[in-house]
């Protein structure tokens, strides 16, 4: 039995309790929040207890830590944890600062413990099934990416000013989709932006819609467009020219009903968010990494990976804010 | 806490038993099942214990009964949960008889007792949303109903020689979505069928193929068209015609992949076939039994719509046997 | 150049005049309607003249006739050309009279001339494409076939009196459309019909929905629904199952715009009537009657495809009225 | 009546002679081509005369030029025409220097003759209806604009050394969609490219992959993605968001048939290439032009946007080649 410390007890806290609670052989044990509350409903709801960050990393009965506090702990945590022997499931990103989190991977290397980063949209269905048909030829080698990522609506300004910016926070994920899918990593990047969905955005110093293109090391291409909203739900769409064909992965609906009227045809709007759109990946998520705790095996998006992002992040803010090219 | 009894250990059992665990309150306490291995697993597999109907039916603490055992063991356990004060959720079809049927629906009518019959399809997303919108008058009034019901292959000779047919044992559920969706009863039924996937299938005297007309008593519309085999998997659509348009409700995949390639272009077929499909539906069925349960409300698929559906199922083999249209 | 007369100078016969002009060594040379002002305008524009049935048939020189005229002048037409040694297009239904349309077959068969029926369906790309790919066994044998044909609204009460009735009207295509895609003959043929989009239908003993249900000689089955309004547009669609697979013929558009907003994610209704959605099949159906005359080969849709499709309206129309299935 | 000189009897030329030739009140008089042989065949089919351009210029009975010939001689021939007083339809592009290009814009100018250039695009059914909708305000005001523009395989070396590179010759047509649907001009643009397909494309000094990202002067946003080859066929759609939703054009296929098998679900790919895909856009454009010098109303594709897409490619040139943002 792996017992388990969640660190956050917050959306995405919630979300990650489930589905540790869901693994055969595995237990939540201490659920740590600063809200007392939130971790205390939380911890009473799977059988669990509340506690501080020493106590778990004094418990040598916990086998691994689940990190879904705010970033600005996340790097912490993880040194403490590799240092304390702990296997390490952390959210996105694993830091604002890419320094800190090259630190984060030394500190995992040297410890030896497994650590995985939550990029939930490489265990989406339809993602992973890209990506699968791909690896097996479908379509030839890759040659173009392009990447459709919009949010629903932009969080509140207070969140932004934490957030480290759109690139950061947001095409975090969608720069790990580009090295994952392209399996090649970037030699330039070029990234401009704008603040069209509300001024606000721009008062905190960034940008709510972005494009981005990218050449990587053997010139392959990829272009990816982001918004803070779509007025019509959560966008969260690729595709992939290969030399043989495109692969598209499309978004996810609620349900599989059409209406026909004199007003015209029309069908479902995409889940709404990301809670919705990626419920299954996030459950995919957690049970590969248990699967691969138990079984020994390297967890699929590594700490590297997220340090890579990061580093994609950081040039492409750069350029935005330098007007420039940036080589990496 | 609900304490509960499941009669049946096999496929559906096992996904019952799974539905049943997660609902808040509600505890699996019983499994019961001729074949012993079975129950002893999937009691094992929830902190359950293994019995027989005796037990269940004289134990006070027994709240409800799921029955997902054989078709022949339906209206005796339902009498006997009945009279026992059980609440009963059953699969469909409550029997093979009508006659057998009515005197459940009687059974339980008496005893006062909550029953709900399994059908799964309205509880479907997808079903159910098209129900919701036609409800609120969005293609205004229901004409026309068109059902297409494909398996992806056929049940062993051995399951055909005791389903009762294919009327009784696929098109209930085709028979059920038509009484839900047009909300009125058959005036004429008209079946026709064949046998065109498997010569077997005639063997035992049922046929693989079949298409049925049916006019109500204000005169709307309806044909079903069903096969034993569709080789593209589980094809579960139907669409309603109103005065105002129309709502198709469409099959589900499993990705949103679309493949474009030099020999066209290729989405997922549909969801292989019920596990999968009516997945969410199953889970919704038990969520909202025991939801009615605890509140007292009438449960939404009773046992008198399983009666009605087995009389079109009993017009419709009447129509396709001696060849005629039956009148109801 | 073979000259040629048209019989109508109405909606199909304008139709039908384009397309002849079209043709390479074709030419429009009479225009004949009882309305002389039609008749003179739609001559003028491609440069013919207007005249009259006897003229037509005492003109050696006019090598084709087409007839686009009132349904109850096509026999007696049909007869005519067939006596003058003229090669005849005629539009469906032949006649509302079984025996008037045979009696049309026998006069074309002693006369020795090409007479095309103007099933203009089995040229639309789409329906063609099906039928081509069926034969070339993309899906195995066919075994059933589901077809959906609405009308935007219905045509005026006068004309439904003199229209011999929804079966021999708009059936009839979907008659055709089954012994062309079945490639077998009707065994029995079940109809039942309603009254539910205008009563006015009704007085004058017609139906404005219905449902047909065929079985074939070798067992094969067809369902048939149809109704006279769509609020969403022509919806002609048509689905046929086979032993590999399912080939579905949709709708066309007349763009591929889709919009997404708050409110869903819409795309264009259908093109939105017979004029629209084959305009490509009315060419195509012209171009293939004159290449055949050209290389004196056998025309698509003969006469007796135009007499079989109406034995069928004729038995749908009995089943209907008498309540029976009638046996063919 | 008016007459017309057509330069140019290829495959472009062909399709405007028809086309020119379906205008009620427009007669093509000449044809003029270095081909003589493609010229006499063209004419012929059209009742028209082989000549050369300097009787066009010198008959006054020409009201009008169509410019379908090489790209070189396009300049000399539209500056000819605006000076002898003829309305001008010439292909895209005006000229492969931007210099050369403002000439023939000053010469029209001076002139006051009617010069259309063909940006077939733009009277594309789906992508006007797009360019309508937006103008309804379906989707607020347009944000960011995506295009995805590819071939189906890349034309012989000999034309790409001719061509003026892939900026010049292919997302010419992407640039004056940008400027379009946007409304807006371009600030800044960076474009980067590969060679991907084919290493001859390198060995001309171009390349056949690439990605563009242009900032508007009022900070819209957009991505351009073009590839010579996909193995699908011609890819043509772009995706404009605005504050209230998104507008996408589609590609348009042959046929609405989909294949259901034990393969996968599948449809047709888009139309081959831009004889199929634009062929009612090229009638649509004749039309208008023809229409537009009726009327003595102003074309909707001038030679101003001509030079303005010409200076988008130029810059998008300078981008690639001196791996910099430029500034317009």
């Amino acid at each position: 039995m792996t017992e388990v410390a969640l660190f956050g007890a917050g959306r995405i806290g919630k979300i990650h309790a489930g589905n540790v609670a869901r693994q055969a052989g595995v237990k939540l044990r201490y659920v740590i929040d600063v809200d007392a509350a939130a971790a205390k409903s939380l911890a009473e709801q799977h059988g669990a207890q509340v506690t501080g960050a020493d106590a778990v990393f004094a418990d040598k009965n916990v086998g691994a830590v689940v990190i879904g506090s705010s970033t600005d702990t996340h790097a912490d945590l993880i040194i403490r944890a590799a240092q304390a022997g702990k296997a390490i499931f952390c959210e996105k990103p694993v830091d604002l600062s890419v320094d800190r989190a090259r630190a984060c991977a030394e500190a995992v290397k040297r410890a030896g413990v497994a650590c995985m980063i939550g990029f939930n949209r490489r265990f989406d269905p339809t993602f992973a099934a890209v990506k699968e048909r791909l690896a097996q030829g479908e379509i030839g080698d890759a040659e173009m990416l392009v990447v459709t990522s919009r949010d629903p609506g932009a969080p509140p300004v207070a969140y932004l000013e934490r957030s480290g910016g759109i690139f950061r926070d947001m095409l975090i994920h969608d720069f790990d989709v580009f090295r994952w899918i392209m399996q090649d990593e970037a030699a330039t990047v070029y990234a401009t932006g704008s603040v069209l969905t509300d001024p606000a955005v721009g008062t905190v110093g960034d940008v709510d819609s972005t494009a981005v293109a990218i050449r990587t090391k053997k010139g392959l291409l990829a272009v990816i467009n982001t918004s803070r909203r779509a007025a019509y739900g959560y966008d969260q769409r690729f595709e992939v020219l290969g030399s043989k064909g495109m692969l598209q992965a499309g978004n996810h609906k609620p349900t599989e009903v059409v209406s026909f009227t004199a007003a015209g045809v029309s069908g479902d709007k995409p889940e709404h968010f990301f809670l919705e759109r990626y419920r299954a990946a996030y459950a995919l998520e957690m049970a590969h990494f248990f699967d691969a705790l138990g079984k020994g095996t390297q967890v699929r998006t590594t700490i590297e990976d997220g340090v890579k992002a990061l580093e994609l992040a950081d040039a492409a803010t750069t350029s935005w804010r330098e007007k420039r090219i940036v080589e990496l």
